[in-house]
């Protein structure tokens, strides 16, 4: 029986991260550094980024914590339940070891017993006691407690952008998402936030089995009909880093992610929701009337998968509906992962599980939960420009006028109006010197290439306003501590001419505007990480795009956010960035769904997202990716199925997809034995329950709403079948006819060309060939879709493929 | 016949104000004014009290503006209607002067002619051509225009004081005011404001007969389904100032009195209103689906009585159902008031009319609009702190916390979490010298007597945040460009010994708070004007008290609202205090009540108001008279009617009154014959339609909620006895009892003692003895009422007085 040792570059097994992300001094450093140089998008909070702190190997002398997969079936009867027979394990397992180990006169200690996202439990060993326990009977398999570091987490316009309506389609069918139960696995919640009001709610569910468990700062009776559960799980932390001391030890949220994703998800209408005035209108959940529960399993920068698995443990105990977890374990295989482990079994109760693709993008192969049990979720733009101020100057009398958007965070709604221009070489330097009485104007400043640095020396000086010619780009998390906008070198030449041709210019400046209806959207972000999945890339991933670019929710009010003057501002939302952002927007569509379909599986909910995905953005064009700037030639392509899956989620569709791909655990299986794992490997995801031979069941086919053609690196021909089978979800009779979409090099067949459905529930089945004529162009890889339209032109099923 | 003329304070025939608001450097000055020393409230906009102008004589050389009353029914079969004669008649008035005109070679000018709120026409007249009119046929009665500066303009949460709810009681009765139109006399309105947006309006009433006038910057396509009429009137300014330039020729709203009152009345919901984070909540007019139509009067500084019946004459002609009118005139009789004239016609179409008690009190006797036949209204506060913070000083594990709460306006949500705090002789005298190098320190300031400057210091220096120690009240237009909070001298030394017994105290301020449920509320304010009715003592005024003190509603955007650091701020909404926002309050209650009883008079929705008006405070003691403590011995004592009239209205109750008073436009002439009028002074306010006899009809005791009892000063007996009829509004049979409440030197006598009613529309008398038996104590008048009560227990109608 081989223990699994993973080792890539994100994944540290003696080494943890540490530092509390919240001290006045960093969050200082950071509205400092916002101030001078920001990053191009700050995803999600910057503290992320800079606390890093390298400690001492992290376990008890001798001893790691690891994760124990058991064969519960063979738990002897005399055992009341599986604790004491994994306590009893344990013990014997230290008896046997105690010879022969390096941590002699200590116990080994039992950290989590598992039972429903697997069988099996967290504990600390040393290697002698993992050598025993290895031997014992029932043993499955046993591997470190991964943990990671998120670099990024994986807010609201977007629910409109998403074309929810509470006059018409899924969000008055799914009534508002009533009596739907989302778990959120992630940073904990701020139970505060007015995104958790539960006013308007329906009492909880009588079938909830889940708690408010009461901590720190977090007393029971902050739950309510709204947040309806509460659970922190730890102990996997302090078992690999005993002595550690946890700010927070409770439920609620340190940092303001749980907050934001669990908001987003299904966070009650908060009207007048804005940062500093951007983005101002009502903050609510992509399914408002949902229960939400947390499971809190980040604490600051700490997260281990055994808290992970407990977490969804948990959550799968409790009678969640949906799960949503905004976070990913990178370069670990399935049997490993505790994402993949838990959500197996999620899926097995009919639980929908979101999960963020990651923020590894655009560099191909680096995203994580790829896992095809689940539904993995890229991250697009919303048609809103967040940051926008306009610059007027002129006016009708004088003959000329104009007027400028340019981009401004300035937080606050600045009076500049009528007031004079300055513009001269002297002064437009902006630095310090140059800017003394100039508290009545509007200077215009040039970028010496350190504008943040300008910025800085205009507020210094305490000049009135400023405008600053720049090529700059700047959003999220940039302070802008003085009323300025930034405006393209493009739009100042019609500027410093009217300047030059009036005795006294003067403009009038509006701040806090956010525009919306921007094109192209949705866009693919930069950042989102791309398939295909390293841990399993015959199944495409990421499934779909969902909105999760510049997403405004609630957030922890923990730190300052905002800088006036020399006056630090605090926020009780945030616009932040990310798959964290994107994962609970399609956690939420999942939970209407689940409301409208009661009794669809997992698979068949995911389908009807999937194969109703728009593939076109608001200017009727293909969805493009912008990360393809940063590779190719520079030109803004289409996005790859690659980039975002099926397309970006229409909810009011996917609630009458016409026909859905189902599957369930043992069409999984089938993947997994098709993958050469082993036994003990596949138990760690199915646990004991299922019987299968993998001999004859070995199939990488599932029955999948997208498929990948792989051949050869630069094979100039090939051919490959695919096989599906979908069902119909419509009251009568139905005739469905192929077409399809090929890359040049490529040929399809689809067979039969077309299906006839007598009504709900029947089946037909067809074959997809994908020949290979030409090797792909440039190997990267070429994608389309098969399409299936139904004779009333109601419904279009595609299903798109890439071959690589 | 006699021309009167009339010569008080307020009222000046001869000299006129000028100046523009609204430009920058009386803003300027107003925000420096504010930062250095506030008022104790602001009321309205400071620029009102600042650019007061005495100019030259206003009229053309020789001529003034006159307002002529004719009688219609003597105008000549000839004339086709009577615009065409009141131009003949000023044509031939004009030759017949010529020989002894001053004015010679100039012809007197038409400015208006009305048909609906009276008789007559504007004009400018020389001496001579106003004696040739007054021989004219059809000539009933003239006097100068007047024109009156308001020195204040007589905002949401308040109605959710009002009890108004959409899940009971007369708002969802009323739908919400849908298909009524309210009629705004103001200063115009800024149509862009939220406040009248029309998402989910009814369509325009097709009996509407108004129009949207276009002007400068008011294209007619800015009126919509919520803004219905747009008119401006200012005729009679530019007749009275020849050469006027006016800076904003149309509707649109020059200074955002006029948004602010419409949008009190009939605003739709605005999600997130605040000023400056202060208030926060949704701004909505009591009667939110009501259609409004406004009549812009006032210029600037301009008002004149020529326009204002004109507003109003078209407002009648255009259909409203309601009139709200946030200004009056002061120390004219009846039959030159331009509110009382077109009042008297409107109340002849069932019109309500509302308008403002004024903003002259505490002094008794200072009210305007105390008209009987309209409904006069008295200005209260809300149960709403609106400008607090907090600071929580210590923390538990140091053993010494606490938290006070204190008073700022300042503009944004500042982050001073757990900052040092700095007290010491030297520093905490926060003077620019003493204050060096504190940008991370809360000082605590000591008001050394001039805290406005303090604070100005301490922006100055840099200090990151301050709390001052002072007994300095502030409120509306109170400044605070840092994060500074005001607290008591009572709470300091608490904070001051943890001070000095921590090595590192630390403090943490929030700001932006707003505090609801205050106690007690409502309270009537010093500055609404109080009773006796100048114009008309006979009847009890005000009549009912409304929400008026700190209310948030739109504002135009035309100068900055704010300050932080040294950057002005704007604001779309603002918090203002007066009968300004009182009367529009009032006036949506009527027409949620018009909505409800559409048959019902004038009289019978003002009594509803005034009988089922509370009298307690939501301390369950009697609404007291904030007023009170700037008379007699500083302790604040219970609210007389002449402060607050029948009580604060409490519109579910409106709506089911049991009784009403009824009383017709034959009623107030009998009033009107019964203060010894002459026929040409009661026809200026009836008109040339009425027949009667003043002799046959004469009374004084009119059939009001409400009645006076005035005996000669220090009359140490006497007796009067008033007579009322109610009327049943409820379907069954009901029974009531009379109760009442005297004052120790006053004997009431009620007969019948019982009233017994078949049914709705029966009616009862009643009469009312009312004995003196002692004189008033210091000669103040005393106050009681009449109490009926139903056998039910449902109905309560109570009818005050007053004894003089």
């Amino acid at each position: 029986m081989s223990i699994p040792m993973i080792a890539t570059s994100s994944y540290t097994a003696t080494y943890i991260m540490h530092g509390h992300a919240q001290n006045n001094s960093i969050a200082n450093m950071a509205a400092a550094l916002h101030a001078l140089r920001p990053s191009l998008l700050l995803l999600v909070s910057s503290s992320w980024l800079l606390c890093s702190l390298l400690l001492a190997p992290a376990a008890a002398a001798g001893r790691t914590s690891y994760i124990v997969h058991m064969d519960k079936s063979a738990m002897p009867t005399a055992h009341s339940d599986h604790h004491e027979w994994y306590s009893t394990v344990l013990s014997s397992v230290a008896a046997a070891a105690d010879s022969t180990d390096g941590a002699r006169g200590e116990q080994p200690r039992l950290v989590y017993t598992y039972d429903e996202a697997l069988h099996g439990f967290a504990a600390t060993l040393s290697a002698a006691e993992l050598r025993a326990l290895s031997r014992a009977p029932g043993f499955v398999s046993a591997y470190p407690d991964h943990h990671t570091h998120v670099r990024r987490h994986d807010t609201t316009h977007s629910t409109e952008f998403l074309g929810l309506s509470p006059l018409g389609g899924l969000l008055p069918a799914a009534n508002f998402g009533e009596g739907v139960i989302i778990g959120m696995i992630d940073t904990g919640v701020w139970p505060e936030s007015a995104s958790f009001d539960d006013a308007g709610m329906d009492p909880v569910p009588s079938r909830w089995r889940g708690a408010c468990v009461p901590g720190v700062e977090f007393p029971a009776s902050l739950c309510n009909r709204k947040l309806i559960g509460a659970r922190y799980f730890n102990k996997g932390i302090i078992a690999a880093n005993p002595g550690v001391v946890l700010s927070m030890n409770s439920t609620r949220d340190e940092e303001g992610h749980g907050t934001h994703t669990s908001s987003t998800a299904g966070g009650s209408p908060v009207a007048g929701a804005s940062f500093f005035g951007y983005g101002l209108g009502t903050a609510r959940g992509v399914a408002p009337r949902a229960h939400l529960a947390m499971y809190k399993v980040i604490f600051g920068n700490f997260r281990y998968a055994s808290d992970v698995l407990a977490g969804m443990d948990a959550a799968i105990a409790d009678g969640v509906d949906v799960i949503s977890i905004s976070m990913g374990f990178d370069g670990v295989p399935l049997y490993e992962d505790p994402v993949a482990i838990a959500a197996f079994a999620a899926m097995e109760r009919g639980i929908v599980v979101s999960a963020s693709a990651g923020n590894e993008g655009p560099r191909p192969g680096r995203l994580h939960n790829g896992i095809p049990w689940l539904l993995t979720v890229a991250a697009g733009t919303v048609d809103r420009k967040m940051y926008s101020g306009t610059v007027s100057y002129g006016n009708a009398t004088q003959g000329t006028q104009g007027s400028i958007a340019g981009v401004t965070t300035y937080p606050a709604n600045a009076w500049v109006v009528d007031m004079p221009l300055v513009y001269d070489d002297a002064i437009s330097a902006c630095n310090l010197s140059s800017l003394a009485n100039l508290t009545r104007s509007i200077v215009v400043c040039r970028d010496n290439g350190r504008v943040f640095g300008q910025v800085i020396a205009a507020n210094e000086a305490g000049v009135a306003a400023a405008i600053f010619i720049t090529d700059d780009d700047f959003g999220e998390g940039t302070t802008m501590p003085m009323p300025a906008i930034f405006i393209s070198p493009e739009d100042a030449p019609a500027l410093l001419s009217y300047i030059n041709s009036t005795k006294i210019p003067t403009a009038t400046m509006k701040f806090q505007q956010t525009i919306l209806g921007t094109r192209p959207a949705p866009v693919v972000t930069p950042y989102s990480s791309r398939g295909p999945s390293p841990s399993y890339p015959g199944v495409l991933k990421p499934d779909i795009l969902a909105p999760g670019d510049s997403i405004l929710a609630s957030w922890a009010p923990l730190s300052s956010q905002g800088l006036i003057g020399h006056t630090e501002l605090g926020s009780d939302f945030l616009v932040a960035s990310g798959t964290s952002m994107s994962c609970p927007h399609a956690a939420g569509v999942a939970a209407l769904l689940r409301s409208v379909h009661t009794g669809w599986s997992p698979a068949m909910i995911k389908s009807a997202m999937m194969t109703t995905a728009i593939t076109k953005d608001n200017t009727f064009r293909p969805i493009t990716d912008a990360g393809s700037l940063y590779r190719g030639n520079g030109t803004i392509t289409a996005a790859s199925p690659l980039a975002m899956g099926s397309g970006h989620v229409s909810p009011n569709s996917a609630m009458d997809p016409g026909l859905v791909y189902d599957a369930g655990p043992n069409d999984f299986v089938a993947l997994l034995c098709a993958a050469n794992y082993t036994s003990a490997q596949i138990a760690a995801i199915t646990r004991s329950s299922m019987a299968y031979n993998c001999s004859s069941i070995a199939s990488n086919d599932v029955n999948y709403p997208s498929f990948v053609a792989t051949f050869a690196p630069n094979a100039t021909s090939g051919e490959m079948r695919f096989t599906r089978t979908v069902t119909s979800v419509t009251a009568g009779p139905s005739t469905y006819r192929a077409s399809w979409v090929s890359p040049s090099n490529v040929v399809v067949a689809v067979t039969p060309p077309s299906m006839e459905f007598g009504g709900a529930g029947q089946k037909a089945t067809f074959q997809v060939d994908i020949k290979l004529t030409a090797p792909n162009v440039g190997g990267e890889p070429v994608y389309g879709a098969v399409v299936w339209t139904d004779a009333s032109g109601m419904y279009r099923v595609r299903t798109p493929y890439v071959v690589l």
